[in-house]
């Protein structure tokens, strides 16, 4: 008993009165008797009764749940948002529900229907890597609901979602000048999905840091993994019949780079003796490999945190537009987290 | 346009009324004219218009959500779980609300508050590690929410709650008979927590398989990671200052076997030549390491979908019941699911 919460039972049990009649009171109905109410109302605030979150957002016409769509569940990096993101939005009384498309932009649009359907107080999200348009977007903000984008997004939407990002470019540009300053001579760098924009951005860093030393970048040492990671060893061959052929791979993210390492480990090539790698995310689990994973750390909790943190603001925004009787004139908010490079035994 | 679903909103401008006459419509008022009525459910089925799954859930007084509480939010293990239960309850019309304990107590009884408070239809819990009694399952219970346990349970609960296991001891008997049939000597078992009971369980199965095999286990062969992860070292510094020292490993589940890997790379020790290592979970990280990781496997996703099953019937049976005007007696079930040895290059 002592661990638990006082519900509109127990009131009923102490008073002897029936259930009803506690939750009329509770909600100052007018067909009860004034002593009843007050007795009530008294005892309620005794043993500490709290109105449930349903009734209160009932009331307020606020669910207080935050949907949280992420592209994988099973991916630390996710895990680490989360946890980030509960950090701010608990504290004011939020929950999440948390859903993951998989990967896959039908299922993100219907997580976003899912969403909608909930009347969810706001909606974080973290694009699949086949996404290629915001219409699910879009439909959320004409439903009123706020929108706010973490890690992967989309460069070219014109809609005016807050969103939280790293430099994508520079992390590919500081993880690229790493290699160099090492002193590997041929790096090659494993990409994403060629038509995934973080990705892009990354290679673009890498270009420009490979030019930036005077290296030349042919085509051929960049190479995708098209689906992230079963198409990594398709990209290791491709580098592998190279006449001349790279002492160095930067891969898109960690998770890339891990099978890489697998890879490499089979075919018996020593790392870094042989050929150095590199990833781009910053999983906690680069640690334990070996040799451990020298990567550019995305500041994953950071992000959760910040992204909750615009979120709120836009739903503040919103709310005291609509209190003043004006229209609420959204914008673009774009906040850039710092990277890190974080050096292990891998380059 | 063409992807968004159907909206009150939508109802209304097409048959040029309010808001408010549609959703009086839709909710079969009286205060309506007949003829509005009509021609409103007409365009409603005609334009795919569905109610709320808010709306339907305070009809029927359910919310069709169902809350989840995992141990920690970035173990793979735990999110194939979610992907097993999702899977058995998205077509049923429920969501999750994913919670997560960090393996604390203390934020596990927080998190079944919190569940409670949003009148969730059940909830399903993978215990926390310091987890040592059910109070706040059993608040739970007394609110009639059905619970359902999953992976890591308490032995001695007289709490009726069904859970979906795997034989511990079995997994722990099974993994040692493996060692042993490989030839190795001198088998060291790193436990979990000492007073966790799936891993008392497993602890059990070693003993068992090594006094099957004429092997005697000193005591001094079993050291106890007692905070799960980073307090391998210790253990491990325990095995090593022996005069007879193991030549294989078992790890209480994978993360401490990669953690273990990680430490005998960083003191030079060859795996599997000098000391094999072997786990227990099955995550698919394992088949990345190098060497990787013999284990076993516990079906994580099937853990997910049977307890959701058994969620589903304890849901219906509570409902039969006082749809009958009876009292529902609930029942501990127990469904034990099958391990799989995964053997690779650890042992």
């Amino acid at each position: 008993m002592k661990n638990r919460k006082p519900t509109i039972k127990d009131i009923a049990r102490r008073l002897d009165i029936s259930v009803s009649t506690v939750s009329r009171a509770l909600r100052n109905a007018d067909d009860i008797n004034p002593v009843t109410k007050r007795k009530v109302l008294e005892l309620a605030e005794k043993i500490g009764y709290k109105k449930s979150v349903l009734a209160a957002g009932l009331a307020s016409k606020k669910s207080f749940l935050i949907g949280v769509i992420i592209p994988e569940i099973t991916v630390p990096f996710f895990g680490n948002v989360i946890i980030g993101i509960e950090e701010f939005l608990k504290p004011l009384g939020y929950d999440l529900i948390i859903l993951h498309s998989d990967e896959n932009v039908t299922n993100e649009s219907e997580c976003i229907d899912l969403l909608m359907d909930r009347q969810v107080d706001g909606i974080m999200i973290s694009l699949s890597m086949n996404t290629k348009n915001d219409d699910h977007l879009k439909r959320a903000m004409e439903q009123e609901i706020p929108v706010v984008i973490f890690d992967r997004y989309l460069p070219d939407s014109i809609l005016p979602i807050p969103r939280v990002i790293i430099d994508d470019f520079d992390a590919g540009y500081q993880a690229t000048t790493h290699l160099i300053n090492k002193g590997y001579k041929r790096i090659a760098f494993i990409t994403g999905p060629v038509d995934m924009f973080i990705s892009q951005q990354r290679q673009e860093g890498y270009i420009r840091a490979m030019e930036r030393n005077g290296r030349s970048t042919s085509a051929d040492l960049i190479v995708p993994a098209t689906d992230l990671r079963r198409s990594v060893g398709t990209a290791l061959d491709k580098l592998m019949v190279l006449k001349d052929k790279p002492d160095a791979i930067l891969a898109f993210n960690d998770p890339i780079a891990f099978k890489l390492m697998r890879l490499l480990h089979k075919r018996d090539i020593k790392i870094p003796k042989e050929v150095a790698v590199m990833g781009i995310s910053g999983d906690a689990m680069g640690e334990l490999f070996y040799p451990s994973l020298t990567t550019i750390s995305q500041p994953a909790k950071d992000m959760g945190y910040w992204a909750a943190n615009l979120l709120k603001d836009r739903m503040d925004a919103m709310k005291k537009a609509k209190d003043d009787g004006k229209v609420f004139i959204p914008m673009s908010i774009q906040k850039i987290l710092p990277i890190k490079l974080i050096e292990r035994e891998s380059t």
